[in-house]
């Protein structure tokens, strides 16, 4: 059997389950979900597991092991953004069952129970929310995300109930940490490293660290022909000078990254000096202390800039997330297996939150990123190689045994 | 009689001719233009002139002084922009009345027709096309105008024809260059010039040309967390060293503004890398050559950054207003009426479009500048004070007292 091939057709197939329109839209609790759940509790059966749907509609696979060890986990999501590629999520969920289809085929017993998760909403594209799913497992569910309503006004709750999940239910889907032993799950990177780095699989060292930042600068409007330029108090001209330095400035630092997304004018007219520029400043970094210095050496930067352009300045943080290291073991565990396996796997962080920071608060992490072409994601174009997954497949295989030889 | 709080006055009383809301709100062809123009037709009256309403609805009041003789001509526009103030404009019309009263209470008879001019329409804000009645007089009325339609989708044509115009005589309204001696239009300055210049008024030595370009940065999106800052084609980024770079320069360089008004992403998302920035650069010089320089400048500015941060950059001209000098025989003679009157009247260019710029294809055009507070206008808060619109009376008997001597 070509493991990576057949990771390849079994995405390919499960890819028709969505949305019309380009690439694969697949939101949680639809027909389109409930399409793919048949091809993943057949995937499941395959491996040897049993499928089951919880109370948070996360498709459940677990193996028929003796349950008084505790169970190693893994997995990712079935859900995609609008419009996106056909790897991002459901993947780990494909190279899990293939890891323990290849290991059942070898004859390999793990003596530890397994199980492969189909989580059914990370994205957070259908309702203001997300990780419902990895959030109840680590027993960190919040009830009142059931009131919440989709664009179309349907709760949550209702959503949920509708497709079989059971809302009351969720709070007692929190698993007793000592029977979990960990969690691994595997994703495309979404970014261009191990790209750039010439290799198939990578190792996270930790999810990074997120705060965003309301910022603006206020000045003073005029006439773009009867103000003389001396006098003016532009605050797009404070903003421009702000987004330039702190992206030279984030330039310098390993590992941290800070993103002027968006960026709104008042007034915004061909002839109008600007009044007011708004715009959001997001930093991550794996080290908390990290991103708050540079936080702090922004309000600096704007301060000055402020004073310098004549024009009034705020900076206020409106998200905090902190960072979640993986677990030192479960990397160590992961580099022996990826050597075992003979691939070279690059340690590096994880700039984008996953099902794995939600489920750090149940048990030790660890996240195997594969290389995508381009570091391209949430889109159509979205790839990643047969033979990369198989490379995944190889390591996620040794990584168990090695596991199960602790 | 204190022509300066007779000014006052009656812009006090004229300024309720407007729709509901804070300051000034008359915009052409509407009940509130109408209930202006009564008492603008009273002011002429008052001034021995004879009102009357033109084809474009202009309302022209002539002096019944010899008609062998050129003309000289006052005026500014009546209306105003949504919530402007009680000066921009109509204080034109205003000062050309009380003036030529004044010259009649003096017994000052003009051996030339003279006529005050109350356009209905320079501020383009219910149509989008504006100075119809000046360009009428000069010749250059476009036709094609009459089928623009306002918000309420109401054509030019039908506004203009129930309000008393007549779109099909326009055209005739064009007169003759050699019946035409010269054009005074006096304005409030809608800058800060002469207020930091400490002067009640000043002398414009001609109106700015004006250059638009749409200007556009496209490199590559990608997510905030997962694109290291090394590999980065951030389109804002490059942006805004342009705006930076653009603000500085044009600092440098005497009597030239320009001035990014806008500023659009593509996407606009907090945790997104901006693929796209399109901006509008608005350049205005006194000098045509300095302006097109500039924007040869700016041209090279973009395509250097461009190169730096690896994205693409393109600049186009989408509006291009050459400028429009005063006539340097009436800036002459405005100089030695300043000086006779008592009042020193510094030169400064004009940033804004006027009805002069209009007129100017028909005669000498001139325009006389008044200090405004805090250089405001388009604002409830625009103000010019009882003392320097008397000034700028004195200034206009003295002007007319010379062309009549001469």
């Amino acid at each position: 059997m070509d493991w990576g091939q057949e990771a390849q057709q079994r995405l390919a197939k499960i890819a028709a389950c969505s949305a019309a329109g380009p690439g694969v839209t697949r939101l949680p609790y639809t027909p389109e979900h409930s399409a793919a759940l048949e091809q993943i509790s057949d995937w499941m059966r395959r491996a040897g597991l049993h499928p089951q749907l919880d109370a948070a509609a996360t498709l459940v696979g677990r193996s028929s092991a003796p349950s008084n060890e505790a169970a190693v986990l893994l997995g990712s999501h079935q859900d995609s953004v609008i419009e996106g590629g056909r790897y991002d999520g459901i993947m780990g969920v494909v190279i899990g069952c293939l890891a323990l289809e290849r290991l059942a085929s070898e004859g390999t017993r793990l003596p530890f129970p397994v199980e492969v998760l189909a989580f059914a909403d990370e994205e957070g594209v259908r309702f203001p929310t997300a990780l419902v799913g990895s959030r109840a497992l680590a027993g960190r569910f919040d009830p009142s995300v059931l009131d919440m309503r989709d664009g179309e006004g349907v709760t949550l709750r209702t959503a949920l109930s509708e497709f079989g999940g059971r809302p009351d239910k969720i709070a007692s889907e929190a698993r007793n940490k000592n029977a979990v032993r960990a969690y691994l799950e595997l994703h495309i990177e979404q970014g261009p490293m191990l790209e750039q780095d010439n290799a198939a699989v990578g190792i996270v060292t930790g999810i990074c660290g997120i705060e965003r930042n309301s910022v603006s600068f206020v000045g003073e409007t005029g006439h773009a022909g009867t103000v003389p330029m001396q006098g003016r108090r532009d605050a797009l001209v404070a903003a421009s000078e702000f987004v330039v330095k702190i992206h030279d400035a984030a330039r310098n630092i390993d590992g941290l990254r800070a993103t002027i997304g968006t960026l709104a004018l008042k007034p915004a007219a061909v002839n109008a000096i600007p009044r007011e520029a708004a715009l959001t400043l997001e930093i991550r970094a794996l080290s908390d202390a990290a991103r708050q210095e540079f936080a702090g050496a922004a309000q600096v930067i704007g301060t000055e800039i402020a004073a310098k352009r004549d024009v009034s300045f705020d900076m206020a943080k409106t998200y905090e997330q902190l960072a979640v290291p993986c677990a030192s073991g479960l990397i160590d565990t992961l580099e022996l297996a990826a050597r075992a396996a003979g691939h070279r796997a690059p340690l590096l962080p994880s700039g984008a939150t996953h099902d794995a920071s939600a489920m750090a608060d149940l048990c030790d992490i660890s996240m195997l990123f594969l290389r995508c072409k381009d570091g391209l994601s949430h889109r159509p174009e979205e790839y990643a190689s047969a033979e990369d997954m198989a490379a995944a497949i190889d390591v996620t295989c040794a990584f168990l045994r090695r596991l199960a030889a602790e």
